[in-house]
Formats: C-alpha cells, sequence, structure tokens
C-alpha cells in the first residue's frame, strides 16, 4: 500500500472525554472516529487492524473444529421470553418496534436464537456435539459508554455455541474452546491470563476469563509465576502458612498507645513491624457482633468473609457506638484478648500462625504486646478472609503469585442446560429417548482487543503494535525533498522487494518532513521502519528502526530483507 | 472439510410461502433458515457461499483503489435529518429509541454518515478523490419480505461513497467502478449486464444497475447481442426504420369488420397481417385528447410517452364516453383518417413508414384498408413511443435487442453534489476556496448475489454454483458399507491429495446410502463429484460427473487430478 493511495489522518488534539491511553491513540492514530456516545466509525487504518484480530479469532476456531454460520442482529421477542431475558437482561438489551409494531432486540449475544436453530437443525445424538460460531456485529445500550471502543455499544464479537449429550462432551469442547483461546491471544502476541471465573450455582472449572494484562485494566487478577494458575484477586486462596506457630516467648503486657489508632501509627509506635501485628474488625453478624482478625499488613476480603456463616450476604462494619456498647474501646483499640465471649472470633490463617505479637488492649489507647493465641486469646475457627498479595505462594502448589490488572477480552462459559430447559431443545439418544442438550458458550470480544493491546502496548510515541496486529509490518519511508529519482527508484523497489517477499509494507511517500512522518509511523505504531534517503542511497544503506529499539541503525538492502525472511 | 465435521442440513419439504426458486433451493439446501419475517441465519453450508461473493467483492474493490473501512449500522437521527432523509426515507427505516430516548435508525445505507465522516476528515483537494467502501450489514424494514435473501429486511450490502473536486475525477472514479463491477460480475461466473438506469434531473451515463439475467427477474431489459449496450425496456430506444416510407399503391377503402375491436380481431378478419395494421389510442392530454398510432405489433411505452408535451405526467387513457362524443365512434374503430383537427396525431417510428395500410375507420364496426399517411391521413409527429421487441436494431447501432429479464444486483450512481450540499461538505481548492465535493455511491447486493446466481442457475436436482461461487469445488463422495479399509484409504487419499493441490474439496464421510448422498451433493450444488466405491478400487478407477454434465464417466486418479490442474 502506497499511503498517498490510503487514508491516513492522525490528529494531534484528542477530545478531552478520552480517559483511556487506547482510547486516546485510537483517536490520534485516527483509528476510529466517533459517531455518537458508544458508535465508532473504523477508518481504513483501524479496520485493518481489526480485520487481523477477526483472521486470527477465525482460523483458531475453525481448527478447533468450530463452524461458522452468521445469525441476525435483528432479533424477535418472542425467543427471548422464552428464556425470560426480554426483561431480565435490563436496558442494555436495545429494543426495537418494526413498521408493524413487532417487536424486536437488536442482539447483545445470541444464546436465544441459536438455541432456536438448535432446536430445529438438531435431532439425533448423531449430530453431536456440534459447536457454531459467528463473528457479528453486536449491540449493549451502556447506561454511560466510554473508554471508545473498550466500552463501545455497538462492537464486533465472535460468539460460539456447542451444543452436547452429556458432561463429558461439553468438558471436552470446553477444553478445546480454552486451547483454542490460548492460541488465539498468543497468536496475537499478547500478554494474558485465562482467570477462573465465578459460575454461581454451576461452580468448578466451569468457566474462565481471558485476561490480557494492562494497568488500566478494571479487573485485578492474582496469577502464578510457576504455573497457569489466576483467578481474580477477590477469589484467589490465600494458602495455610507452611510454618507451625512458634511457642510463646514472650509475656503480655498492656502499653499504652495514645492516639495510635491504625497498624502503621501502632507499629511505628511500638516499633514493631506490621507482619507482627493483628487488627480486629467488628462486623454485624447474622446474630449478634463478630470479630475477625487479620495480620497487620494483610487486606480483609470480603468476598471470603461472604461465606463464612455468621455472616450475612451483605457484610456491614460495627459502628462505634456499638463496638463501644459491647467491649468497651473504641475501634482502634480492639483486640481479641479478652474479648467478650458471646462475640465469635474468626482468625485468618496467616494472622494464626502469629506468636509474641500486637493487638489492641480493649480498653482506649492502650494495646498488648507479647500477645498469644490460645494461651492469652481464644480461637473460635481458623478461616481465609484475606486479600492475597504478591509473593504469596500459588494455591496451587506450583510458584509465586503475582498480582496485575486485566482487562476482559474473551470469555468461556459451561452453560450446561440452563437455555436448551427453558427453550425445549432436546434430541433423541441412543436409546430414542428425548433428552435436554446440554451448551457451552464462548465468547471473545473482537473489537475490544484492538484497545486492550494498546493498553498493554504502548509509549510516549504512541502504539507498539505485536505485529500479528500492526496495520502493516513495516513501513519505507522516503525522504526525497529534491524528487530525486534515483531515491524514488530506491525505495519503490525496496517497497516492491518487500511486498514479493509476502511482507506487509506500506510505503510512505506522501512527501512530509521526515519528523511528521516518523511521528506518524511511531505513532500507527508500525514494527519496522526503514528510511531511504538522498544520503542513504549515495551510502548504499538504509537506516532502520525497529518501533521498540532505542536506536536506529543502518543497514545494507540486503541486511534488512535477510530481517523479514 | 470432512461432512461428517460438518453441519449439512437439507431438507424435503419446503415452506409454501416460498415462491421463487432460489428462496425454495437456499432452504431445501439449508442454506438459510428462516428467524423471523425478511430475516434469515444464514448457516454454515449458507456462509460458506456469503463470504466467497464478499471475498471477490473486496478484492475487486480493493484492486480500484477503493479503501476499506465500517461505519455503525446504527445512527443517528441528527444526520438524516440534515439531508431530509429521516422523513423522506419512509416506512423503510427502522427507527430506534436507546435508553435516553435518543432517537437513530438501522442503516440502509450510509450516505449521511460518509458525508458526515468526509466533511471531518477530508479538509483539501490533495486529499482527493478518494474511494471508501464497506461491506456491512444494513436493514430496510420492507412491507412485504419475501422471496427469502432476495429481500430481506436485514442484508449484507458492500457500500461505497467516492469525493470529488470536478465533474472529471467523478466520472473517472465512476468508469473505474463501473469497470471493477463488470470483473466482480464475471469472475463469479455470472451472465449479467450493465443497463443505463434512471437518474432523474441528473442525466446521462450517470447510473447504471447491474443485473443478473434471470427468468424470474422483476426488471426486464433490453440488451444488444453486439456490443455493451443494455437498458430497461421501458427506456431502450426504439430506432427509425432504416426504410423509407413506399410510396402508396392502394386506394383508401372503408370496410365493415363488424365486432372485430382488436389488432388480433381485424388482423384475421382481413387476412392482413398485424405489422400491416396501424392501432390508435386516444388520450387525455394537457390540452384536450391525443392520439397515439403504433404498429399493430407493437406496445405502448408510457416512459416514453411521458416525455411528449402534449401529455401530463400521468397518463390517462380516454374514456369510450369521451371518444365517441370527440370522434363518433367507439375505441375499436378509431383510426388516423378523418380524425377531427382539433386532436394532435402522434405517430410512432414505426407506424410512420407503413404504406397501405389498415386501421379503424372512426365509424363503429368499420376498418379502413389502402391507408396512407399524407395523402389519406396526417401527421401531427413522429416520435418514439413503443416498447422495443426482441429483433429491433440495437440503439448503439451495433447488433439486434434482444429481451430478457433480470435481477438488479448492483448499482452504480453519480450523486453529484446532492449530499455534500445539504450537509455542508466542502474542501479547500488550489485556490484556498471552499468548494462542495462531488459525490459517487456504488451498492452491491452481497446476499443478494447467491439468490440471483441461483436463479440464474439451476436444475430440476438443485443449484448449479458457478465454481467461483460454490460452497466447494469437488465432494468426494465414499460408498463403503462394508467399512473396508482399502476404499476408506482411497478416498481419504484422494480427499487429501486434492487438498493439498489447493483444491477446496468436501469428504463425504457420512456414511449415507449413494441415491441420498448424490442428491445432496446435486441439491448444494457441487460443481464437481468423485465416487470412490469397492468396485472402482478394484478397477482403479472413479466415477467421476461434473455437476452441469448428463452422464458420469470413469477417469484413473491421475486423469482426475489432472483436471484440477
Amino acid at each position: 500500500m502506497r499511503l498517498s493511495q490510503f487514508h491516513l489522518a492522525t490528529v494531534k488534539e484528542v477530545p478531552a472525554e478520552a480517559e483511556l491511553v487506547s482510547h486516546k491513540l485510537m483517536l490520534r492514530a485516527g483509528m476510529i472516529r466517533k459517531l455518537a456516545a458508544g458508535l465508532y466509525t473504523w477508518t481504513p487504518l483501524g479496520l485493518r487492524v481489526l480485520r487481523k484480530v477477526e483472521a486470527v479469532v477465525r482460523e483458531e476456531m475453525d481448527r478447533a473444529g468450530a463452524i461458522e454460520m452468521l445469525m441476525p442482529t435483528v432479533q424477535p421477542r418472542e425467543l427471548w421470553e422464552e428464556t425470560g431475558r426480554w426483561e431480565k437482561f435490563g436496558g442494555q438489551l436495545l429494543k426495537i418496534a418494526d413498521r408493524k409494531a413487532q417487536e424486536f432486540c437488536y442482539a447483545p449475544t445470541a444464546e436465544e436464537v441459536i438455541t432456536d436453530f438448535a432446536r430445529q437443525e438438531l435431532k439425533s445424538y448423531k449430530q453431536l456435539p456440534v459447536n457454531f460460531y459467528q463473528i457479528q456485529t453486536k449491540f449493549r445500550d451502556e447506561i454511560r459508554p466510554r473508554f471508545g471502543v473498550m466500552r463501545a455499544r455497538e462492537f464486533l464479537m465472535k460468539d460460539a455455541y456447542s451444543f452436547h449429550l452429556g458432561q463429558d462432551s461439553l468438558a471436552q469442547t470446553y477444553q478445546a474452546m480454552y486451547d483454542a483461546y490460548g492460541r488465539i491471544f498468543t497468536r496475537l502476541g499478547l500478554t494474558f491470563r485465562a482467570v477462573q471465573a465465578d459460575t454461581g450455582a454451576i461452580g468448578g472449572n466451569a468457566s474462565h476469563e481471558f485476561q490480557v494484562i494492562a494497568e488500566s485494566g478494571e479487573d485485578v487478577i492474582a496469577f502464578s509465576d510457576g504455573s497457569d494458575y489466576a483467578a481474580n484477586v477477590e477469589k484467589a486462596e490465600a494458602l495455610a502458612p507452611a510454618v507451625a506457630r512458634p511457642t510463646p516467648s514472650a509475656s503480655l503486657s498492656r502499653i499504652d498507645t495514645p492516639k495510635q489508632k491504625t497498624i502503621d501509627e501502632v507499629s511505628a509506635f511500638l516499633k514493631v513491624p506490621a507482619t507482627q501485628c493483628v487488627k480486629t474488625l467488628i462486623v454485624k453478624g447474622r446474630e449478634g457482633l463478630v470479630a475477625l482478625c487479620l495480620r497487620g499488613d494483610h487486606a480483609f476480603n470480603e468476598v471470603k468473609a461472604n461465606k463464612l456463616p455468621e455472616l450475612p450476604d451483605d457484610i456491614v462494619m460495627a459502628s462505634e457506638e456499638e463496638i463501644v456498647a459491647a467491649i468497651g474501646a473504641k475501634p482502634g483499640s480492639i483486640g481479641p484478648v479478652g474479648l467478650p465471649e458471646s462475640i465469635p472470633l474468626i482468625v485468618d490463617r496467616s494472622a494464626a500462625v502469629l506468636a509474641d505479637f500486637v493487638c489492641g488492649g480493649n480498653t482506649d489507647d492502650t494495646h498488648y504486646t507479647g500477645a498469644n493465641w490460645e494461651r492469652d486469646a481464644r480461637i473460635t475457627r481458623v478461616e481465609d478472609i484475606r486479600q492475597v498479595v504478591a509473593g504469596d505462594p500459588s494455591p496451587d502448589g506450583l510458584g509465586t503469585l503475582r498480582i496485575a490488572r486485566g482487562i476482559e477480552v474473551g470469555h468461556v462459559f459451561q452453560l450446561g442446560s440452563k437455555y436448551a430447559e427453558a427453550m425445549d431443545a432436546t434430541v433423541l439418544d441412543d436409546q430414542g429417548k428425548a433428552q435436554v442438550m446440554l451448551m457451552g458458550c464462548y465468547g471473545i470480544g473482537v473489537s475490544r482487543i484492538v484497545a486492550a493491546a494498546i493498553e498493554q502496548r504502548h509509549d510516549d510515541a504512541g502504539i507498539l503494535w505485536p505485529e500479528p496486529m500492526a496495520p502493516w509490518r513495516v513501513a519505507v519511508c522516503m525522504i526525497n525533498p529534491k524528487g530525486q529519482a534515483e531515491v524514488t527508484a530506491a525505495a519503490e523497489s525496496l517497497y516492491s522487494e518487500l511486498a514479493a517477499r509476502g511482507v506487509e509494507v506500506v510505503l510512505d511517500d506522501r512527501g512530509l518532513r521526515p519528523g511528521a512522518m516518523f511521528a506518524d509511523m511511531e505513532l500507527i505504531g508500525i514494527p519496522h521502519r526503514v528510511v531511504v534517503s538522498e544520503r542513504g542511497v549515495a551510502a548504499g544503506t538504509l537506516e532502520y528502526r525497529a518501533r521498540d529499539a532505542a536506536e536506529s541503525r543502518q543497514v545494507t538492502v540486503d541486511e534488512l530483507l535477510r530481517l523479514f525472511g
């Protein structure tokens, strides 16, 4: 492609509303243009990237045995009524009435339509398993569309749906999709993790989210550096420390700690590390107050505490008045030693192995030092109620946990019989008996991947595309202000040579000054840049620079061509 | 592809509502499934064909220098208000309100959005000309959706829009698109014609429809067998006969023709061919009645007559009472001889060269024979007011006209300044002055092409795909009821050999009986079929049959492979 024949329109100013780096860079690079809230036109440049993602997704879905089809974007209300989602889906479902006042929605997903298709098309167990997919425009009427294509209303999604007789078959296709997703994100050159996701009643390994690691991600995940283990940080288990609790060696003494309330204050005041302190939270239980003890440096994990039988679904901290009335001290001085017997005392696994620790004195402005479990303070139960931290052992026993933020770009889910049952989608089994099918569903946010990749890979100058996503792999920049025939010929020849080798190359023949040209190529993230100039032609060299390299270097044409096989 | 791994679901019964052959065959072959009125799911089989059409369209658009992008399907009312089309587009525009009661439409076309894009992106004449296109889902809320994907509500369309400074540039891109369309339909293996279309005020060669020739087509077109000339039959010019009018040789005589009113009746009664008769229509003109004379065998063309200054926009025939009152005879006996002077007499070019003709006697139940223009009947003016017929000379002087029915699958149109003016889309010219851009638009009904191809190419057994559109080029049918290893091995080997040569091949390994297998392959239109059977393996031969061949023949593996280069 010659840039003079293309429509490249980078811009300097970016609308103030763009918060995310990817949103800003996509606007600046001229990959997208806003049409209305949450609606974006993909420019020629942006579409090149989107299509590359789409192609990789398609190839790997095909390789995994999924079969492509295409469902309408406009879907009748009646089908959505069958599953109850016409109402339950909520405001994100864009409802439409046609000229005859028939009601439809713009599909945000297609479980209903594919299940309707399946119950008509699939009659026998012999047709199973089968895995249908489509790459089709979707619409979710987000209440606050923002972040560009990261959370647009109209977006491009790959959605797949598999049908099975029996859980083994579902698990097998689920694993095939899990593996295919891994290949897709690996091929796209992205750093990602497959994260166990909440599956509600289904449980088990029945759902994974694929998260692209990026600082701006909305989700925080914990993952092992020694295995594939990854989980939402709220869900990652904190293993019990491998060490046993030391024998008490200090004696208990109450110390005045005037105005020292937080762990940091107490730790500094007493010159004891936070890891040797115990903090105590008093929450409202189903029946009276409950005390929760954690190591001073650990964060309380509400998701885990939610599963304690003593606590209600929504955990509420006890008020200062309630605490003073029950214990006789304010929240900053509460501790397990001498706590009223009526208050259950749940101790986190890591706090439970401490000896000779510091904790609140249950009298205002005092703390204990040299406190010990059992000897000085009872334990109702030891539980995992803290958030994991970087450096914790991985729950699968392999490696150490790291913490990172992630952007969800894919989701695999074992739906089980939910939709097939609601819509009566059955096949005859080998005994001739009608059986409800089991289903899996597997989504990838194709347009979202483009933004996620930028969040993961960018610098001050612009985008750093992984090669498989770049609009072009190589940019040949021609600097030829005098219009010299030799320079033009050298640039054209290099362009043709690269193209002939199957390298996706763009020739910047727009005649811009070098600074503007280089800035554009860096902004739009072309992985390799070659400069053809008068001086270079005279010297028989090209100036080559990889997008992520600190400096450019001089190479011959042959050396350059060898770089691209 | 192995059919056992694919979802092929042919059906025997076809819903009664399917009228067109393509609709019936697409349902029977299992290419589409109806979701709701005018909404179709493309099954895996159907999508394979759709994607092939899409790929050819994309390649030729790219080759012609058009640049692909992607616009949202959901478009804001405000833009459609700017051109007045929010109202003017009528009931086909599917209107949508989002959760905030903002109004949108599901785009049936994208002039507004692309013009909005252009007025933001294009600032200088240096950026012109440019031709943007997309292949994107569209929606038209047809009042009577029918004929399957031929007139669906949701459909796949390629729409392109070019921007220019100056008519020359527009004409050049228009020609490039015209040529690209020719390549597209040629590559797809379709018989088609580019037909001059009505352009309203713009006129000239500013619009062409691309019509796939098929008996079921809604449009009737006239085209030359000796050139590229083609026009809607209503618009094709009937040239003046090359022969001069003969000198009168018979004398005028009035003959009783009781109850003989139509040309056929009079011609039979008088034993004179219809080509030697003149028929006279009396219509209401802007001022009083007007007589229109045509050769007996020719059909009146209202579109052409509409352009006569004497006639109003909507032509209305005079009633029997009006005719009797003005002329003194009923419609079946009217003729040019002795017609009242107050009635203008417009004579078609072909009728004007007749001599010694038969015509109405202007007295009930009488006709004249031996009538002659000038001598017996005046002529106000000679005009082209008839429909062309097969055998007429082509208006461009090259070849003879043929008549056929067509299905519109493409349309190229010089829009001029219409949209750019309404939306104030200007660029600075080389003098730094703002100029309104000119636009062209170029549409192809991608999904409609699939149906049109079937209308053009089918037989009693099913579809006859042109090779470039076929879901697979070759079907290897394995007949192996005993499950013999040699037969399986031979089929697999042939399948692999063909695939290795880049031939798109499908292996029918479903284990059906031969009749059912062959019926399926014929129904879905695979161009080449090869049978691998026990007997064939023993004899070292394969049974090969082209889809359009009357019989199969025995070939060796080498002979077969040579067929596919």
